[in-house]
């Protein structure tokens, strides 16, 4: 019982979801082994540049550099018409909108994306507020102040999974502020994922649609 | 338009849930002017003993000290069986729990209370395990360290919803650790809501079986 | 040059803007003191109801218990339209705004209060959206997320003068959500008091105004 | 609606301030997607040499590295004199008052400079006094402990826009008490934006000027 | 060796300052027990009313209610002229400024006031610039924003301590605002005691004036 | 399964140490509940004097004022001589003393308890080491700047266990610095607790008795 | 006495454990230096590949990359069976967690190493339960949100030392949630160390088996 | 008077203590700019070494690489015996408290360096007692948990300036830590300049060896 590594096999019988392997600070030796490891369909999240890379099997992996995610072993066809929105504020939040994205195909659900509907620009959001009704879902991504989240949750009967960013500066870095925004909100129900948590949003929605 | 309070009537249709009535920092006037205004049935969270007293209606209400809400206008029979599990660390928790459980009564959704589950005791948690697997929906109530949200999501397929509280001192006062362990998770796909913030996960809990 | 107290009697020649007493955290004594310095007009800024009580020219001042402030000398009749609108999110946020309204009455500024116009319920602000937009200063008046800040900043073209308020609990308390909300907003050229600084967003809308 | 970028077009029919760019977070790629989008005329912050040097369009951008912005289409000849005061406390502060009077520039408002009137040396800014006082806006721009915002705001009668920076180390490190320092002054009617908000401070003067 | 209260009776032998019983959080018992321990002359810091009154000895001690102190056995006659300058910038900083008089009064310093000194009517401390500048130690005491503390290190070449009081609201609440000012001043040489630490300031002017 | 309270009985089974009671935030009636549940021995802390004379058997409870402690059921004789020194910096510490040593008495174990050793007169502390340095084990109780833990780690071979407390002001107020200076101290090997943890320190000096 | 580094040669027959060399933020002059006035047997920790490879006696250096410590000197022969297990949560954990074995091997402490036990996969805790309680004492190393040391805490009578780790982003990133989990834990008698701070988890472990 | 800097040359006259620079963010150019400006004499701070390498007058200027300063134009003969003592915790601490040397230095004071005196290894400071004793100023520079101050001011009657530094890390890495260490300190009339603050503390030195 040395191993450095001993993954949840058993994860998705439990809860439905299996244990995806979160590469952030960790070695190219570490992944290797882990890799060896996990079972032939696998997702891996935070997966920079440089590490897949590195990986012996970079041939055998679906790589996506927006999100830093990578698919081992394909996704099902999810079923049709999507049951997720993911809605962002703005360009920066793309990258944790896309996470949320494969995670949700990994797992064979379908999603939409809708950008670029911050709040500075209301008309937007607004154009789309049939669209978005229709969704039992709808995970919203934004930084700065964060205030698409209220507008949605005051718009929307679905649940609303909050992402909030570290997009900004000054007291939006680091997503702090997007966060007290989402978990603060005048909108009853919303539910809050940790900054930048695109995988974390993805789980809780498929929690959901399984409910 | 000069009016001091301007209810939002139609969010019942818009969004599946009426506008509640959040009672603290209220004054006995408002309250009452608000409560002209408001629908026949009607939901008043925290709401302080002093103030449901000083309420011209006080014959009206359904109040109850636990939970510090008032209902007026009576509840719908729920569904059974039950959908939702509210589940608490220790007794200090139970205020929130309660906020949970009559925000669902009042919009005509029944759930079961599972207390005093608090992991140092992990066997109590351990022995509820499959009883809990059944639930579409767990709302779990921790202040302190918050790790039943971490135990639980491991344990349930339901999507969990996170209510820190303000239990404990030092470190843990204000429930600031317990929602940084809600966020923090290493189980995937646990939402948070506010500090103390049961009316929330309540109204999360019907969005999402609405789903 | 012993004494405890020396008003800084030049302030309105220089600035423009009279110097206001701001009374929390001062003795029955020192008010008095002070308000016998003080020139004939004199606004009296956090003035609890026991310090009023204790003052020796109780008949001599027209108290406001809502905005806790207090006017010796009257105040000049305004020009006509109303330059400036307060905006609130909600009943929480009413004594904030009263202190703003009270400033800017004591300075011979009328203003227009819009209430309750809280994101949750957007078709109340977007309602207003044509009369805001008449006005060159509005003052923003929110706590909990302070969403209101970036909708408003996105729809109106006037100075919009963001106060946060401590509205609220968990995250929420003391109002910092909302002022960094106000900071980060993606709407541009929003700019922020202090949290509960009513008194402060009325000042700048004077300076603003005389622009 | 499945673009990744959508530009809020009608904001300057609608606010009077046309959508800016907000470089920093953005890729090659992104960045010139939007200037497609963008009108001819488009005013670029944030964008780091080494961004600007990958743009396609290098030669139709008239670039400034100290504010790190971008201006394409020129800038109209602004109304003299300059309405708007730019005063710095020191030497370090210079990129972030450059981005607000850029961003003047851009919308056609001109600006004067008041540079290194940091409050130590007390006699550099009470020269300038009579100066400072003909202008309806001063941006004051400061870190360290950002004491310049509340000696201003005691001296003139304009609308005090206060950019808190990152100068400094230790305490002063990120801003937040500079930030701090403009939001609990003690001159009357300071107004602030987030810290490093050059552009920010400048749509803010241009709002006020329209007032 | 289970006493309750050890008293350090020699640190005036080994640093020249005799111990002061800080008289917060302990009870009236622990109160009489010290004192009985203690030398005849001695100095009680955030002695409350009430702890007071219920001292057994209150007719042997000179109590100051504004400034919390008592003082048993008296005090030396001070040599003249005044050696230390106690600047406030506000009445509500009258407290703190008092501890440290009494301190020094303790300790046989006398000490000048020169109160409201705010930097938001500047002239009032330009008037005093003189006489400040003959003073070797300078006590500045200030809440809110504390600019007062970087305007007085420019203007004068004594020690400057500065006091932070919690005099404000908001971010200016706790004095962290104001501490942080006085450790991130652009004026060379400043230095800071705790939040409220009249007596440290007290302290450390006479261990400068012993120097 | 809905019983409000679940003690979890075989606690000391698997542990070694039975479930107490945190009475803080629990009603009488709650209490009284518990009381009930509970096996014959058993110690609360946290009670408040109003809770513990509101419990129904006020008069089987042996009640400390200063710990606010209670036990019921007896303390074993413990062995001597004592293996655990309680070591405190200053008077206001003693209530979380006392509570580190009725939890160690409720267990059977004996604490020696050094008062007043606060690093300000080191000669107190000094005087005692040859004395500390004879128990495995020492709980210093701290507040302000903590120092004493370093101190005492640099001194003694035994396990430090540091319990900060909130004594003090302005940036010692909440114990925060007290804890950072347990946690950072430049000697090797010492542990933290919980501001105010006293229970907790002792329930970890029994663990390392037991090792 | 000008000399820039004092080691504190006595420390080992003080406290029973060496002083160690913290390389972190010293030059390679200065290491080099250190060296050489080091007893024979020394430890290094937080030593950079790069720095290892500039000091002049990297031969006779055991280095150990994960960990970043060094020995000189070699290791005694631990007594068998080890007495502390080490528990980590997950693959990135390690690095600390190898620090504190370092450490014990250094000192003549064998220890075991129980990887990947999160709670997200309960299982595999409580597949070790029975072999984890057989250690006097267990080193917890774990970041996210720590609810590992909870758990942990409710099964073994040993003593628990946590060490939080930064594991994590968001409200994880610099370990700050884990530190709060370990010290708000509801499981008693939990102890913490510093972030990171393997070696002083390993001194604390070496400081209660002497006990 | 649209210079980008304006040095304050008569700041000797007026306090003592000429201008310095601080180059932390200055460019090449802009350093060039200053020196042209500035007086022979002059200091410069936490000036690196790449930006040291660029400035135009490198012959001229004697550069200090551990403590970042440059001086032009020498330094006065200092009278003796040396009138400061500088004491450090640690090797870490040794390029701030170059600072401070050089700062006197550059001011014709002369100090004597104590170091590595923390208190882990307490034998240290006690040998140096009687000499520290003898120095009307101690400027002490520690990181970590700042436990150096308070034994330090516990010891010595001289004034105690406490620089804190960023050494270490989790809860010590930025120095907050120890600020709140010196801060909060038991030890009375202990003062604090900013984290890393050398040059601050050299000149309170200044001014207090003035007094």
């Amino acid at each position: 019982m040395t191993s450095d590594s001993l993954l949840d096999l058993e994860r998705e019988a439990r809860i439905g979801l299996p244990e995806a392997i979160l590469c952030a600070g960790k070695s190219a030796d570490q992944l290797a082994r882990i890799l060896e490891q996990a079972p032939p369909r696998v997702l891996l999240t935070r997966l920079a540049p440089e590490q897949y890379q590195a990986l012996p099997e970079v041939a055998r992996l679906d790589y996506d550099a927006l999100s830093r995610t990578a698919i081992r072993g394909g996704c099902p066809t999810p079923p049709a018409p999507a049951r997720v929105a993911v809605v962002t504020a703005g360009t920066s939040d793309l990258p944790v909108a896309a996470e949320a994205e494969r995670t949700l195909a990994f797992h064979g659900e379908a999603c939409e994306r809708l950008a670029d509907l911050g709040v500075a620009g209301l008309w937007r959001l607004l154009a789309q507020r049939e669209r978005l009704a229709r969704f039992p879902v709808v995970i919203a991504v934004a930084g700065m102040e964060g205030a698409l989240f209220s507008v949605l949750g005051g718009l929307v009967g679905g649940l609303v999974i909050a992402v909030p960013t570290g997009t900004g500066y000054g007291v939006a870095a680091g997503g702090r502020t997007a966060l007290g925004a989402a978990l603060a909100s005048c909108a009853p129900g919303i539910v809050a994922v940790n900054v930048d948590n695109g995988y974390g949003a993805a789980c809780a929605a498929l929690r959901c649609l399984r409910a």
